[in-house]
């Protein structure tokens, strides 16, 4: 049996196993991060022209392009339709920019914590990840300019909007200083974001890649979080230098996305019913942060800190007396609840003890309290062994 | 910029620029692989749950999977649910495995000519092509041997069955006589079949993979070419000790593929509905494939050899002056006719002069005749050039 070199970074994926074990009925799982089944809209399909069917251009649907550009160009991002591709959920992003840039060893700069996925398809292509620490506003500045003054990273990796895990949002100057940064290196920014509409109160910040000048960029995002995961249809958006080799790897990795699923986000995006299904969907989500910063209140104040999320789908939780929070899931999922551990969100999950990130999205309200009740005994009991 | 080294790899695609110039209506192409129109079924999408539309599993729908297991089985592959991956179109497959196997300069083995899109994904990865003459009835089998006596390929791609784009059809022998070598040398095999349900003389030889008694395999198929290619729906499966690997590896590059695309295939596969679809694509694809006969051999019975293909979607011309047919394209598009030269599907282009793919299924009746004729003329002029 030889496999690629790449196969021994193949990790046994944590999530996978969490996830797995979720699935069970009985199981209280704040593990995922799925939108709530009862936001998922309904679906009419009557209008769908019969050639959608055939197969398609690799760059997608000139529409879906046409529209994603606009909505992109109204938050600052200067693009055509030409510079839009239409991707198999925005995880294919990382995928083609693994592709475009990464050779064992090449080095780049993600956020600390970052983004589960991204940190395990990038190690897989054999990046040498360095990382500058998220702060309540953003990335701590001195660390991010000493990063790329020591280091020439082919790219960094940000989710600035309701960060994926710690729920951190940038602030407007922060975000205007990592774009004149980026631009003084000359390092590529690939800017995702999954959860910039799940806004819960108020406040807007305009993405980063907006405010380069020189910089090459890739902005992603998907319906996944605002319509339907199922559908499987994210995009990316680069600068012209990116685009044709993006193009590329994007027809050599799966001909095109599919074209179903496209033509429902065309029915969506830029329309006023998407509009009115946007706000009830912050509605919704804000009634379920609510009620589960009233319960973390209850069961994690003693225990915790963590700061209440503007948006997004996850409480990040920084325990006071921090552990491998890895060790907790075994009993966690014995007592039926389960939970992401924050380590594997670091690139150096050893240094980095102590943070849980739980998802408020989709845990059914009745079993709220339960659950965190539960999961505080955990830590509560493995607190008490650690001290004994 | 600095893209990975893998970058320098990746060729301006050929077919992409050939299929855009055919895109314009006025052009007659044979060019592409396009199922027919006239053919795409109507779907119905009644009955769709609307949890459809949540995120699933990296594997595809149990339903699914279970179904595709099945029909595996009677082809004689031995295999289990559990072995069925379910990707975002067959194309996926390819990149899956390249990540699997491949990396700089390992060496793989292909029938010469190959499928385009696997050499170009193939070689984006750094392999080594190794190739093995096919003949009418498969791989020249003491070819076969010898590169397994010389080289320790990662693996042998393979397409059996109405070959993209000879149009062969492996012999029962044949087939026999390779698994016997896979085995004896323990090579990989990775078996792509497109077309098997395209078959319009009746016959009917099972899939080498079902014939391997100690070598690893991956099987992999489509509805692409029966049902819609739009969809985006295609599945792997592979022997046990591949699965978990290849089973990462799609999680990695797009989570899961398009649930909706998933559920429309459960409506077809193993059902009755699809048994009559497939009888009458047959039927109208085998009076293309007979229009297209005849029109070939009024145009081209003095310029070229040809076998009548007996399954599939591609005619393959052999000319009987060879000469690089890929400087006939720009004289062809100027006479609003496009084909494929056959050179992009050999790994070694320039030592494999005067071929040409043409396909039947998706041009015009009412033009064939007309655009043949032009195409012959293209031919015949560049011929009588060569020759002054």
């Amino acid at each position: 049996m030889a496999f690629s070199e790449r196969v021994t970074r193949l990790k046994s994926s944590l999530i996978r196993e969490i996830l797995a074990a979720a699935q069970r009925p009985e199981v209280m799982s704040f593990a995922g991060g799925l939108p709530a089944e009862a936001m998922l809209p309904a679906l009419n399909w009557d209008d769908m022209p019969l050639n959608i069917g055939q197969y398609g251009m690799s760059e997608g649907e000139p529409q879906l392009r046409e529209l994603l550009a606009a909505e992109a160009r109204a938050l600052g991002v200067p693009c055509q339709a030409s510079q839009v591709l239409v991707v198999s959920g925005s995880q294919q992003t990382l995928d083609l920019a693994a592709k475009l840039y990464i050779d064992k060893g090449t080095q780049i700069l993600l956020e600390g914590p970052t983004y589960l996925a991204a940190l395990q398809i990038f190690q897989l292509f054999g990046a040498d990840c360095l990382t500058v620490q998220l702060e309540a506003d953003g990335p701590n500045l001195a660390a991010l300019r000493a990063n790329l003054e020591r280091h020439r990273p082919a790219f960094i990796y940000l989710i600035p909007t309701f960060q994926n895990p710690s729920a951190v949002r940038y602030s407007e100057a922060k975000r205007e200083a990592v774009a004149a940064l980026l631009d003084e290196f000359g390092v590529t920014l690939i800017e995702d974001e999954p959860y910039r509409e799940l806004t819960f109160d108020g406040g807007s910040a305009k993405p980063i890649v907006g405010r380069l000048k020189k910089a090459s960029w890739i902005y992603t995002g998907t319906v996944s979080k605002t319509l339907l995961p199922g559908l499987r249809v994210g995009y990316l958006i680069a600068s012209p230098d990116l685009f044709p080799h993006l193009l590329k790897l994007k027809q050599s990795a799966d001909l095109h996305t599919n074209r179903v699923g496209q033509w429902q986000a065309m029915q969506w995006i830029g329309s006023e019913k998407y509009q009115r299904h946007l706000v009830e969907l912050r509605s919704f989500y804000r009634q379920r942060r609510d009620a589960f910063q009233a319960a973390l209140k209850c069961h994690f104040a003693d225990l915790a800190d963590w700061q209440v999320p503007q948006g997004g789908l996850f409480f990040w939780l920084t325990l006071k007396q921090p552990l491998d929070t890895r060790t907790l899931l075994a009993q966690a999922l014995e007592q039926n609840v389960a939970f992401m551990p924050g380590e594997p969100f670091f690139s150096e999950p050893d240094q980095h003890h102590g943070s849980l990130r739980l998802n408020f999205s989709h845990i059914d309200p009745a079993r709220l309290d339960e659950g965190l009740k539960r999961l505080a005994a955990v830590v509560r009991q493995a607190q008490h062994a650690q001290a004994a």
